[in-house]
């Protein structure tokens, strides 16, 4: 007989009562063009569309509504600079409990700002969350408040595992689940709700290589810890998984696959370039496991959690210019111009009679890489695929332009 | 009494029967963050979710289905470069209709794919949509073919309607409906479901300044065509609106009124960021609109039509970037830098020094701005806000940097 685990069925349909009238079920989408990509039948899980950008706020709303009314009044706590903190801060908010969030110094203004919109009281300390946490759990002691861990937590767990409910009600007939995977709350919850209900439907996680804890620690059947690691997907950057949701993994998940950086920023473009939808590195996680192909998913119906979207506009900027790139849709092209008379107009000839579209010109006399009668320009292009960019490319030393750097796909 | 109408509420239910399978019902979500943006309660109709990621699929479904079995084995032809072309494509593809596209030549490659992969016929002709228009109905004569107009059309126009009877059943207290305007196809429907139902329902309209067709023949009493104009919102850039949906927009529409590019991309830039959601500008209007204060819209629960999503990614890419500088979340500095050993890195260590975030260093040695002992530095940095940015113009110039340009609230 297996040990009993610290979540069970029937706590997550009690988070499902509780939670109710504060979390918005959000909607489970069928795609038409990531299903012909994957080879599959996709579903997206869109729980970027809460009010918080993210599904924390489940198991956040699912822990403050299962405290006592002496609990509520002496307020929360907890350490966090992402999407736990937010989900945190509004839900207490709205049920009059008082919310404390510490984040590490140099956490961008942007999460201290919108986390304290949310009438929070932030407290910016510690070099990293490690020191941010042990912070919280001083402030804890001192004053006496309940520290709310984003993850290793029974009701956390239980709040997330509401989304497993809502996909066997939005769709029953699913062949397989994608989730995740992070410190391991949404995924042990998921899980336990499915496998609980339909052992038939397999369950996936998906780890960030750069920071896989979970894959290790299935891995060497303990818990491991890893060295802090750098991942566009932050929101699942957990150097150690807690010991029940490690459990719950063990007996529920079916497998546990890593995906690379460069296959998490393509799948974060995918899904805002053809689903229209903002998906953190996290949230795109998913999807990026499905296209490794690591996964046995063909012609199945697959069910995908795209598990927030809060992600800088900065980065998603970036992605959107290195994606174009690397797809034959934009190139950068840096050349030396003879310098005489009519070189500029004459290369800008060139390209547009090859119909590529400028966006940026860098001209740059008596640089160091041509001599001083001759100039360097880099030219930014729009384009339509690699075919295009060869033809210019080709246009260009045919006329005269000597090419020395071409960043088309890196 | 008013002359009828082509188009009667009974043709908008009739529609709502007849595309029910072929068109998802689209989330209405309420969104706190637009609300307090606003100061009123706003929902907003995410069509940008629609298969093909725009609402022209239900006008061109409805027609299709319309169709009589000797007309569908005829086919359907369309001129467009846009979202009525992929929906259209989309759904003759499903009903196995043939479907033929005319789209001016110079159509971005990736619109041309798009449609051809939906099953479509793609004949790229003409310098312009008027052209494309004139050879998809030569091509319709010449071949028996089934023209289907984007919005001058009574089965188009019904189908479009369908989004107003969803507005009320998903949320029937509103106070007020914030449709886009191009041809006045969507709002002609969506008016007349509305109004027909709870005349108390305001009904606004917008359109893009640079291009406002339905204003125009609204103040002069009859149809105006209007000079070509280019807006980010190309989805709405339409010069003459129909007779048959201007006839709808006296009689049902409450106002209309227009947005500047800079609101348009404001308010992309707002929904991709708090909503995580892509909106095109013409998707984006409805924000903008509300946002300009000339709607009375304080306190009132308002929906919004977010028509669709289908904006290039390239130009999402310049409006983050644009909105970060406009909130001075980046800034560009060019500054000259004395032609010594070490003095770049005093400059890194000045920046890095109040926490500036180095996105980008353009260094440029004797260029014509300075003389040619010294180098220009073109750095981007992000910052966190104005004050942020003072804090490191003065540190610079305090360092003996000087400042020649800087780029930061345009």
């Amino acid at each position: 007989m297996d040990e009993p685990l610290d979540v069970t069925f029937a706590d997550i349909e009690a988070a499902r009562v509780r939670i109710r009238e504060s979390v918005f079920q959000s909607p489970f989408a069928f795609t038409e063009s990531l299903s012909k990509r994957v080879g599959a039948k996709v579903w997206l899980k869109l729980e970027n569309l809460q009010m918080t950008g993210a599904f924390k706020e489940r198991g956040a709303a699912n822990k403050l509504l299962s405290l006592t009314p002496e609990q509520r009044k002496q307020g929360v706590i907890a350490a966090s600079a992402g999407n736990h903190a937010q989900g945190l801060a509004y839900h207490a908010e709205r049920l009059g409990v008082r919310a404390t969030i510490v984040m590490p110094e140099g956490t961008p203004l942007i999460k201290v700002s919108s986390t304290k919109g949310f009438g929070a009281t932030v407290v910016l300390h510690g070099a990293n969350y490690d020191e941010a946490k042990e912070h919280a759990r001083m402030l804890q002691a001192e004053h006496g408040l309940i520290l709310v861990h984003p993850f290793d937590d029974p009701f956390v767990i239980a709040g997330q595992g509401t989304i497993g409910l809502e996909l066997l009600e939005q769709n029953p007939y699913l062949d397989a689940v994608i989730v995740p995977i992070g410190g391991g709350g949404l995924i042990a919850g998921v899980a336990c709700a499915i496998k609980e209900v339909n052992p038939k439907i397999k369950v996936y996680g998906v780890e960030a290589r750069a920071i896989a804890a979970m894959r290790a620690s299935l891995d060497s059947g303990s818990l491991i810890t890893l060295p802090p690691g750098r991942t566009v997907a932050d929101g699942i950057a957990v150097r150690t998984v807690a010991s029940r949701t490690f459990r719950m993994v063990q007996r529920y998940v079916d497998d546990v696959v890593t995906v690379e950086e460069e296959e998490i920023a393509e799948a974060i473009l995918l899904l805002l370039e053809r689903e229209k939808t903002v998906a953190e590195g996290a949230g795109a996680a998913p999807l990026a496991g499905a296209l490794t192909g690591k996964l046995p998913l063909a012609g199945k119906k697959v069910g995908m959690v795209v598990s927030g979207g809060n992600i800088d506009v900065n980065l998603v900027s970036r992605i959107i210019e290195r994606g174009l790139i690397k797809s034959g849709r934009m190139m950068r092209i840096v050349l030396i111009l003879p310098d005489v008379t009519g070189a500029l107009a004459g290369l800008t000839r060139v390209v547009a009679d090859r119909k590529g579209n400028v966006i940026q010109i860098r001209h740059d006399r008596a640089s160091l890489q041509g001599n001083l009668a001759e100039a360097i320009v880099e030219l930014t292009l729009e384009t339509r695929g690699f075919e295009h960019i060869e033809e210019i490319s080709e246009a260009l030393e045919k006329g005269g332009y000597r090419i020395v750097e071409k960043e088309s796909d890196t």
